[in-house]
Parts: structure tokens; sequence; C-alpha cells
């Protein structure tokens, strides 16, 4: 169902009943744009820490608008074994509700825009009919504006507003009749009585708008030094029947406008409100702007934002990352939303029995619309299902179906797939993060000329490396041998045109320490799911040892991804942003582009493997 | 005649010939906002310097897209008396024409995307099918690069392009023969017997991607020695005709896709290099856009600013600015866009007779299209026409019909419309800056707490003053009495809340003086016009003496404004961006932002009367 400004007040009671009835939800985003910085690679080191990733993301990403949120409802109907769906694309602008309200400045992406636009994205519907929302200070500001307006009317109507006396004036009962005694007119006098006001009233007597403003200021100030005295105005009494139905009438307009301009805001409280579980595919982003732009902006520290999340979506699972893992992981070559949902149609997967519910439209999965927010979020809903049922046959006996509570998937709630790091799977939102040894790893700097090849010369000696560019004048640089870490630095001491760092000195001079203490303090350092039977029985199990992934080359790992003829895209990395392999005859007549390219090869992750043996040791040992 | 991507290549004759035959053009720009700094009111405090305004403008606008482009050509047929009207409306996008292509980023501003949207903008037409663009530097990098492919391939065909190595590369014709005895196999076998290059491949013999990387850095050193003993290289030989029948196509494509890129831009350079009159209304912000976007970043520099302008725009005309002048601004009183062109309907104008050329679409001025930037450019031409034509019945004999080439326009050229600076009316492009006394003005900063009304409360003894905030701590005040001046830095001497400067020695302070050097020191002193015989014909005589003027209060002045029903929006500053006067009620229930509206309403220039008569001795001075 497709919900605009025009008709979100009416579907509101639908999207709250879908909600409430739900199994679990699955949601998607479609942005103006992935990244404000210089490219996408510089977003996306593979040895970024989580802390590091969040910090890029929120610097380089929180700019742009979500503009297209989908949520799709699953129920499971047990008497007919099938999940009945409805599904809700959203159009979001944040249209200014008042002269007053926030005049949001966002950022588009010329390559996000394009790569919508071919996918016949409706930005009209966007703009011109987008439903707008507030985040929760700027509700709650707009709440306490229309308390305060009521609490001042609530017995004194007609009351002009001393704007520069706090909270809500309450005239007492005891002083209603003193109150009643102090008219206009002496109000008036009192206030021509005051000399300096009276100059100010003579002296604009001819100007048309400064007038109000220098009355109001003698106003005020009279009326705060009679209510310091503790007496009270009534400028004129109407009759009480008459005056409770006025202001009930106001007050429910009021609110009406007040709701009006939460808007879409309301959808994302009702998700939140619910606790159900919310899936997503590669959903970092699409969480992090959903809280930045519906609730509040991001915290500085990646610990508040992890406890900002666990408190808006108590229960997340990450599609991406669970087709990333064992035991999919071996079945699945290419975890882009499109492929996998391809994929899962496939042996060993079932097909899976999903209706639309009455009234709402059908998406067929034959005539693909991705990229359409809602329909995205359907299909990520198909793939957590087919896979949610696989893990059922290895259940003894074997289930057919798997609900969205069952034990067997509580190993994936709540980490969030993280692209391109190499050893670093996910971001734990509801523990520490991994923090695997990295002592094979170094931090190279050298002259902005070097390019990729340069740094293979230079440790040609060392056997396959793997290099993540940082900037333009330093990289990583992973040895398949830790033992040869320190000859490297050793025999590096006396080089004048680089430098070569440990891992351990290069994070101890950035001093991230700090961070890990905290988790340290707060308690969370024991991972409440390592225990988990479910972790050994499928989990995280590998059959590689550390070592033999070391000496895979990291070509050897990319190749793993050649199969995959689409970028990855998927609705939060859409279309040029996302540096490619590009053919040799290309990088021959693109010399310009040459280094930034190399780079973006030397960065790019083992698709389709992202949990390296590693990886898993570290998940286990935690 | 809407033009987009898709029909932009088959209109590109009809619009060169349309800028060829035409008298004068008129332009307008859409953008996606305004202002991305806090306020418009933040953008235009009525005693900024020009060097200030053209500072705030390029800091706080130029991140926006111009995405609407209109271009209205108008050509006066003698026989039939009467302008014939080509009217253009270009939607416009930096869609990434490859992968290598920049990526824009640009802002949007909710508050202008509104109102865009409520014109029924179709911002499908911009995002989907709008026409790419390039500045020069984008232009010539693409054309270097262009160029630099061709020379390698003209006379070595085939060639694995050395992008080491800068600068065509020529084969000479008696080095031919000795080229053409080098052949693939030996070229590889060189590589190979070079040990370091050898142990590379070896090395990576297996890796997929990384391997052409790699020959490929081989083969670079390997052709850059080469080249240096003047050795050549043909790996493959193809008959003479066949050559340059497939370089000629080759060449032809890429002229082809250069030109795809360059794109809208090639419009522009069109209109420049036609030097002929380019007519606006409000200007300055379209043309500071069309030279960032189409040409290259604005300057540091005014000055800088306003000779690129120069190159760009040989003749440039501001209705809004003639409109504000005299004689007419006696006679009009409103001279946002679609009033000013209502008014000049009226008597003592007389009506014009144009057409529009065959095979254009009619606009008609009953059903407006405001905003659509082609209507705007035409009917800012239709305005420009009828006071041209007014400015004939000065003339002795009076004439109907004057020319663009006339001189009695020739006053206005080149001075482009200050919004908001109460004695600045213009920018002037091709010569100096207005520089007024400013010798009543007094620079004043306070507590944050402040507000215009203490500010006139401060003053009270001084009569009538003007405020023109700067921040939130410091204001400019006009005074009515200059020699009140000193007395008011006096007395404020040992205030402790506040502190008074006079405006001379505030920009001492600021150091401004190096800009005003530089315009003595390019001979710019000189006013080309301050002796034209236009200006004391009809240009600048006002019958108020500065005195009269300064005895008006501010509010006195704003009055003159009242009548002004609408914001006035002229393309440039769509929507709620521009604050304006509120009703005393609302004032009253909208206590939070008061202080930010009666600083609004401080700065509000005199709307119909930007000359003041000091403004007029100013530029009779020069």
């Amino acid at each position: 169902m497709e919900v605009t400004r025009k008709n979100f007040k009416e579907s509101l009671n639908a999207i709250y009943s879908a909600i409430e009835e739900a199994d679990f939800l699955a949601i998607d985003g479609e942005f103006s744009g992935i990244s404000d910085g210089p490219s996408v690679s510089s977003l996306t080191n593979g040895l970024d820490t989580p802390e590091e990733r969040y910090q890029k993301l929120k610097k380089h990403s929180m700019d742009f608008l979500l503009f297209q949120f989908g949520l799709c409802t699953f129920k499971y109907d047990q008497s007919a074994s099938e999940y009945l769906t409805k599904s809700f694309n959203f159009y979001i602008f944040p249209k200014p509700f008042s002269r007053n309200s926030p005049d949001i400045k966002f950022v588009c992406q010329s390559s996000s825009i394009d790569f919508l636009a071919n996918q016949g994205f409706d930005f009209n519907k966007v703009f011109c009919n987008g439903i707008p929302y507030l985040n929760q200070e700027e509700e709650s500001q707009l709440r306490e504006q229309f308390e305060e307006r009521r609490s001042q009317s609530n017995g004194s109507q007609s009351f002009i507003s001393p704007s520069s006396c706090k909270g809500p004036i309450n005239v007492p009962d005891e002083q209603k009749d003193f109150v009643n005694k102090v008219v206009v007119s002496a109000f008036l006098n009192n206030a021509l009585s005051c000399s300096f006001q009276r100059k100010l009233i003579y002296q604009t007597l001819n100007w048309n708008c400064h007038i109000f403003c220098l009355i109001f200021t003698a106003l005020q100030k009279l009326l705060s030094w009679l209510f310091q005295k503790e007496r009270y105005i009534l400028i004129s009494k109407v009759d009480d029947d008459e005056r409770k139905r006025r202001e009930q009438e106001k007050q429910e307009k009021e609110q009406g406008e007040l709701n009006d301009a939460v808007g879409f805001s309301r959808v994302i409280h009702a998700v939140s409100k619910s606790g159900k579980l919310v899936i997503g595919h590669n959903m970092l982003l699409d969480v992090m702007h959903t809280i930045h732009q519906f609730y509040c902006p991001l915290p500085q520290e990646l610990i508040d934002f992890k406890e900002v999340t666990m408190c808006v979506f108590p229960r997340l699972l990450d599609t991406k990352l669970m087709a990333s893992t064992q035991p999919f992981k071996e079945l699945i070559t290419n975890t882009s939303l499109a492929e996998l949902e391809k994929q899962l149609k496939e042996s060993p997967f079932k097909p899976l029995k999903v209706e639309s519910a009455e009234g709402f439209p059908r998406y067929d999965t034959a005539t693909e619309q991705l990229h359409e927010a809602g329909y995205d979020a359907y299909i990520t809903g198909l793939c957590f299902i087919s896979m949610a049922n696989y893990l059922g046959t290895f259940l003894t006996p074997p289930r057919a179906h798997i609900s969205a509570r069952s034990k067997l998937i509580e190993p994936f709630f709540n980490k969030l797939y993280l692209m391109r790091i190499i050893d670093i799977p996910y971001l734990n939102i509801s523990g520490p993060d991994l923090q695997p040894k990295r002592d094979h790893v170094l931090y190279v700097t050298f002259p902005k000329e070097w390019k990729t090849s340069d740094l293979y010369q230079l440790f040609s000696a060392f056997g396959n490396i793997q290099v993540s560019w940082i900037d333009d004048t330093s990289a990583f640089v992973c040895l398949s041998q830790t033992d040869q870490v320190q000859i490297a630095v050793n025999t590096s001491r006396y080089a004048e045109s680089y430098r070569i760092q440990t891992y351990a000195e290069y994070m101890e001079n950035r001093q991230d320490k700090q961070t890990c203490r905290r988790w340290t303090e707060s308690g969370w350092t024991k991972s409440p799911y390592s225990t988990s039977p479910a972790v050994s029985s499928y989990g995280y199990s590998n059959n590689k040892t550390p070592a033999e992934r070391r000496n895979m080359s990291p070509i050897q790992e990319e190749q793993a991804s050649d199969g995959m003829e689409e970028p990855e895209d998927d609705g939060d990395a859409p279309g040029s942003a996302r540096p490619q392999p590009e053919a040799p005859a290309a990088a021959a007549t693109q010399g310009k582009s040459r280094k930034h390219k190399r780079k973006a090869q030397g960065e790019l992750p083992p698709y389709g493997q992202p949990l390296s043996p590693s990886r898993v040791q570290a998940a286990l040992s935690i």
C-alpha cells in the first residue's frame, strides 16, 4: 500500500493494527545519498573498528534524507500454514508545518538520485506529497508550546500571552474573585501610569508594526510584576459552558495539528512500542537514519548509539548477516538482496506459502520492483522466513515452520552486518563487539605518490599480503605470517620514505582504549549469546583454520565474488557509488582514475565469505 | 519550449539561432534552496557592504542546485513593430556521465522544495531527464583525456596506454621502420627478463584482478624506459586507410560523448559568446549560480567575481533595480516580478506587441505560470520592454520603441539589485561600488538576552533609530542625527553591559580596507556612468533631502511596503524562507520565536523605496 500525505491519516489505523497483529516486521529505507565524503571507499576501510565505522557513517551519511520507508508486516496463519503480509510504502518529506517549524536542509548525491531515477522512483510523490515528521525534541517543543497555550487559556480566557513567564498560569479558585476585579481599563491605566512605557508608546504612536512589539514588552513587564504579587487578570469573561466548549474545540484542533506534524514518526513509534522483531537487509544505515530522523541526532559514541538503538528497536535481525553466517554461507554465493531472494527459491530451501492480506496489493517477485522500499521490505521478510525454516531441518524431528519467536534465530538478534570489514562481520548492538587480534596487521605510512603496487613490491619478500587503504598516505597491510610482523617493523627502522608500525602501536597512538574500557565498566564484556546452544549447533562453526585462511591470497578471496554480476546494491548503496572491479582494457584507457580504482580493489572484502575463520574464533572465544 | 535530456541535442540548433538573432535575452533560474545558514535574515543585514554580501551568498547559497534555467530570446521585428519571443525552459541535473565523473552533492532546503512543489514543479523531469553539464575545469580535464587518447592512437594502433607518460606520443616517420621491428613477443620477453617484474608476475600468477594491475605497472616502466631511448613500439599493424577510418569514427564518437557531457553548459557558452544584453529580475543569485555551476567555483574576492562576471556576461540588466530607480520608483509600488508585470500593464505604461515565434508555445500572462523559469524569463523581458519604452516618452520627440541598444538604458547596465541593503541599491559589476558615508551608524555589542526593544530603550533619548541585527550580540543602529553619534559613543564609555563604536571604528577593526585599496589600484575608482547625460536627465534625481529622509522613522518607511500582499518572491527567495511582518495576535501566541521575528522586522528595508536620498547623493558624488 502506497502511503503519502494524502492518505496517511486514514491509513493510520490499518498500519497500527498490522503492526499489532504481526509476528514480525520487515523494514527498508531509500535515501537521497550514501556518502558526502570523497568516495564510498574512504567510508569503508577493511580494518575499521566498529567505533571508526560508526563515526564515519555518522559524519558522512546522516545529512542525506531517508525519503522512502518500507514496512512489511508478517503474520503467521497457523490453520492455513501460511504467512499473511501487509506491505506499506511510505513517502516522507520534512514539509515545514508552520512558519516557525525547522527548515530542514538535506543533501542529495547525484549518483544515488540518478540510480533511483533509473529505477522509476517518483520524486514528485516525495517532494509534493511526502508525509512530514518530527524528531523527539521537536515534538516535545511543539507539545510544550501547546500545553503552555492550553494552561494559559485554562481559566483565563483571551489572555494576552505573557511569553516571558515560564510555566503554566493557573488561577487558584480562592483568587478568582480578586482577579475578576481587575479589568482592562485599570490594566491599561496602570500601564500608562508607568512613565517609561508611556514614553515608549508615545514615541511609537505612528509606528505600525513596532507598536505591538513595544506594548507587549510593557504588558509583559507589568504582568510579571502583577504575578509576583499574586494578582491575576481576566480581561473578558464569557459564559462558563460556552468557554469550556470553545476551549475543548481549540484543544482538539491543536492536538490534531500536533499529530499531523509528528506525522510519520508515529509509525516508527508504533513499531518501537510493539517490541516486535524487526528484520532488515544490511540494515545498519536504515537503523541509523531512522533514529537520526525520527528520534534524535545520533550520539557521539557508539556505545550510546547501541543503547538508543536497543530502546527504539529491542530486537533486530539482519538478513545479510544471517545469509553470510553458517550454515547459510556455504549455500549462498551472493548476499545482495535480489540475488539472495532468488537463491532462497532453490533447493535446499523450501517454497514459501505467503499471501498478501485482503485489500493489500500483491507484490510479484517475478517482476522485480527492487528499490521500492515497500518491495524490498517484503522480500527481506521472505528471505528471513526461508532461512528460518531451513534451520528447522536441523531439529529432531525436523520442523517445516520456524516462528519469529524460536530460540533457533536468537543468535542472530541485534547483530548488524558490517560492510567490508575483513575480520568483524557485524556490529553487536546488545553487547561488546568482537575484538579480533590483528597481530598480523601493519600500519604503513608513505609518500602520496605510492600505489598499491608499491606496497606489494615493498612486501614482496613477505609472501601474500592484503592492503586496506586508509587515505592517500597510509594503509593497513595484513601479512600472512604473524611472526613476520616484527621483522617488517625492524627492517623499516632506517627507511626514509615510509614508516611501519604494528597495529597495536597504531591503536595505542589513537587512544581508542577509552571506548573499550567503557564496555568493561558497563558490564557488557560477557556476550549473552556465546553460551547459546544454537551457536554451537550450527551458528559459528567453520572448517578452515586461521592458518589456512591466512594462506589465501586476497585475490583468491575476491574470486569468490566473481559470480556476482550486479553491484551489491542492497538499497543502501545504490549504483555507481560502489567501486567495482574493472576490466583491464578500461583500466588501461582510464589512466587518471587508476590509482583510486586500485585502492578500491585492494580493499574489497571477500564477497560471500565475510566470516573468516579468525573471526569465528574470536566470536567463540568471547 | 521545454528542454530535457531527451530533446536537448535536437533542440540545440534552434537554441543557438534564437540566441544569434535576438536583440536581447532574458534569463531566470530555479534553485533547490536559498540559504543553508541559520536563516535568510542572517544572510541579509541592512548595512552589509557589497563584499560582505557577496561572501555570505557565496558561503550560504552555492551548495544548492540550479536545476531549472529559463531563457527567453526577444527579437524586434521592425516591419510589424513587435517583438518575437522564443522561450526555453531547461531542466538541469548533474547526471554522472561515467564511472569516473564527479559525483556532485547538492543541498535541498525543504521550504524551497515545498514552495516549488506547491507551484507544480516537476521534480521527476529534473532528476530523471535533467540535462547534464560540466564546468570549465571538468570540461578541459575531459578534453585533455580525449586529446591524450587521440594522440596516443594517432600513428600507433592498439597501443596499451602508458598512462604514466605525460603528453601525446607521436612516432616520427623516420623511426617507424625501427618501431615496426619491435613486436609483441620481444616486448614480453623484455618484460619477463626483468627479474623484478618476473618475480611480481610469478607471485601473482593465481591472482585474478591484481595480475592486470601489476603487469601494467611492469609494462609502464618498460615503456617509459623505451621512450626515453627514443624507441617506439607498434604491437599490431593494420591497413592504413582502414586504420584512419576507424580512428576517425572513434574520435567522432568521443567528441560526441564530450559534447553530451558538456551538455547544458553549451547553452550558457552560446549566451556568453553572443555578448548580447542579458536581462534578469533580482538576478544576483542567478548570475552567481550560473557562473558557479557552468564556469568555475566562485572567486574568493568580490573584485574577482566582478571580473569573471564581465567575461561571462558583458552586459547585464536587472529589472528589479530598474523598477526601483527613478523615474519608475515613483510609479511602481511593488517590485516583485509578478506585481511589476501587472503594474506595467497599466497607465502610464503602454501595451506591448509581443508574439511567440512559430513553433514556440505562447505564454499567457493572464494564467500565471510563475516560478517556471521559462515563464519568469519571459515576463522579465516584458517588464524590460515596458520600462525601456517608457523612457522613450522623455525624448523630444517621444519615441514608442526603445531598442536594447539605446543609450537610454545604458545607465542600468551591470548593476545588480542588492536585496535589503539600506543605502546601497546595487552591486556595480563593471566598477567600484557605492560607498555611502554611514557616519550616522553605530556598532553596538550587548548581552545575547537583548531584544530590539532594549536597543530602542537604550537610544530613546536620541529620537528615531533604525536597528539592523548582525548576530545575537551585535547590531548596527542608525541615528537620525549624525552629530549625536559622538554623544552616544561618549555616553557609553562607562557602560558595562554594552559597547558602542562608530561605524568607522568598526570597519577599521575589520580591516576591510584592503579590498577598497584594490579598487584604486586597478583604476576603477572613476565610475563610467557618473557623467552619463542619461543619469541627470531622469536616472538619479530625488526630491527628498537627506535630512528629510533621516527624520523618517523606520516604521514610516516600512509602511510604504504595507500594500505588498505577497512575499517578495522573485524566484530567488521562495516561500517561507523570507521573514514577513507578522500579525500582533500571532506574535502574542508565538512567544518562542518572538526575538527572531523582531530582528527580522528590524532589518526589513523600506520596500519600494530602496533608493534613499543619501544613496543618490553617494551615487552622484562618485
